[in-house]
């Protein structure tokens, strides 16, 4: 019988910490302290938080689920789960670096707390681990595994550097930031939705139909990202409102405002454009995004995406129970907070 | 008939130049370019240098001669030889990020021209990129490659991020000391060293002793690092004089002098503990280290190291002639300045 989606985050997470703890465990004492004080389980001292949380556990459940979904135990796809919440988390750490961000998740972030020198080096070694995990067993699934991570991880790469590289333009078409968000979200989720069958030799078509799965999910995890972004509730995005309007973030619906053409698009550019940005400037400027159409045009296109991901669920022959909890999940991330 | 070391380097770079130009290649070209400027190939704004050089390229040439020591062509080593240099480069990137450095090889460093934030993303990338290479065939001999630089690229790490805490320690002991450069520096030019034999699948007993060659020779070039970075000449170093001095780094010779239990080890100490050291304090403390055995003890180090690297290449069966080109190589990486 089909488990609740909170049931299968608490399920996941109860087979994925105790190999993510290990992981970390391998680097130097010091070292690793950074990496458990990302992850929530320790605060900046090294002493243990009660309920240590790192976030949803999305992607580690992703992987474990398509490994059922094509057939196979959860189990097999731990390496793959680790491995995906390892680089997912390096890049967050070196992230909070290149965009400033002085808190995450209410708390300091890692190069707040221990600088940038030691934020930058215990990423790098969170990338390196995620690697070691998947190559120390030498089976052709293995090594497809780690070739699948790296070429998902390298266009991550990619769409953070086209997405930073947006805040230096004035516009950003809406086809290049669909792009950008496929690269930087779409491909880590697509990995992470297709790793549990690839380390279970499933038939290319099975990895394919749930990568497509994921890649959908990743768009529509990001278009819902940029509404949070602009309208989410501070007190559950742990962002003050608006603040990716504060920081003229070109994201989708600031995309689509900024082309759409209309009046109310013009004055964003223009407010935009401004030197500072005041808290009622903000407020305006989503007032202005909501009428050029950037919000509507957004919350469609994550539903769209979301129409697809559940389509590519049903072109394979997946095990029942694991693809609807697959799509429970897509869901639950979807509707986290509209 | 062996080669001069200087036509080794230049045959070395004819083959391996255009694999790793194609590398970079794949990189947007916004990012392509900070890495195109680091490796000396263009100017800030992607004109093309005359002579456009990035260091000696000791690594992949290692790489190319283990595979013919091994009895294989060096083209077999090609990716390994390409991995191993974007492993290192990255490296080098990252660590000017973390050491706050403003210069390398007479040019700015990424992070200075480009900003923190791009600098981190295309050291990410560069990484990337190199595992990206090795796991895109996928033999057994290829995911062994992928595996073993993984491996030495954790191991290279953990010793910066030992040789940064060592920064912030009143004294460090000589055998952590050795610990650290053993990690920092000996694990990638060991890597460096046997790739090509492990690419051509040479038995365990020929891979482990280019293995342990590499080994040594990390350790030496580190030693003749350290001499160079207190004696070395400004101009031919490319860093002021006494530079890992005014920095109060633990090198060995300053490891060496500090756990002396001399006079000059307790007045260097005593002028490190001090709040600002001007060029007459750095010429003093040069001569501290020297009187307390530091320069001494760390050149025999060094001449020690480089006999066992020579012993380690009798203890295989290898090609003659790549044989003594490493063996050349690794003198001419030793004698650079003394």
């Amino acid at each position: 019988m089909k488990r609740r989606t909170s049931e299968v985050l608490e399920w996941a997470r109860t087979l994925v910490e105790p190999a993510l703890k290990a992981a970390t465990g391998r680097l130097s004492p010091e070292l690793g302290l950074a990496a458990r004080y990302h992850f929530g389980w320790v605060d900046s001292r090294g002493a243990p938080l009660p309920e240590g949380r790192h976030g949803k556990g999305v992607r580690p459940t992703l992987a474990l689920l398509s490994a059922e979904a094509a057939g196979a135990p959860a189990e097999v796809a731990l390496p793959g789960a680790v491995a995906v919440e390892l680089v997912h988390n390096f890049s967050l750490v070196h992230d909070d670096i290149v965009d400033n961000d002085a808190e995450r998740r209410h708390r300091a972030t890692v190069w707040k707390v221990f600088g940038v020198g030691d934020a930058i080096i215990v990423g790098d070694a969170m990338m390196g681990l995620a690697f070691e995990l998947l190559l120390e067993e030498s089976t052709p699934a293995r090594s497809g595994a780690a070739r699948d991570l790296v070429q998902a991880t390298m266009a991550m790469i990619a769409g953070q550097y086209m997405d930073m590289s947006f805040n230096r333009r004035d516009t950003v078409g809406v086809a290049e930031c669909w792009e950008m968000v496929s690269a930087k979200t779409g491909a880590l989720l697509a990995y992470a939705s297709a790793v549990g069958a690839i380390l279970a030799d499933a038939p290319p078509r099975t990895v394919e139909a749930l990568r497509r799965f994921g890649q959908e999910l990743g768009l529509c995890f990001q278009a819902v990202d940029d509404l949070l972004g602009i309208w989410g509730e501070p007190s559950v995005t742990g962002k003050p409102a608006g603040n990716d309007l504060r920081e003229r973030k070109k994201s989708l619906p600031v995309a689509v405002a900024l082309s759409s053409g209309t009046r109310a698009g013009e004055t964003l550019a223009d407010l935009y454009a401004q030197e500072h940005l005041d808290d009622e400037d903000i407020a305006r400027a989503a007032t202005l995004v909501e009428e050029a159409g950037g919000r509507a045009a957004t919350a469609e296109a994550a539903r769209d995406c979301m129409h697809r991901a559940a389509q590519a669920l049903t072109a394979a022959d997946l095990e029942q129970q694991p693809a609807e909890e697959l799509l429970d999940l897509a869901s639950f991330v979807v509707n986290r907070e509209f």
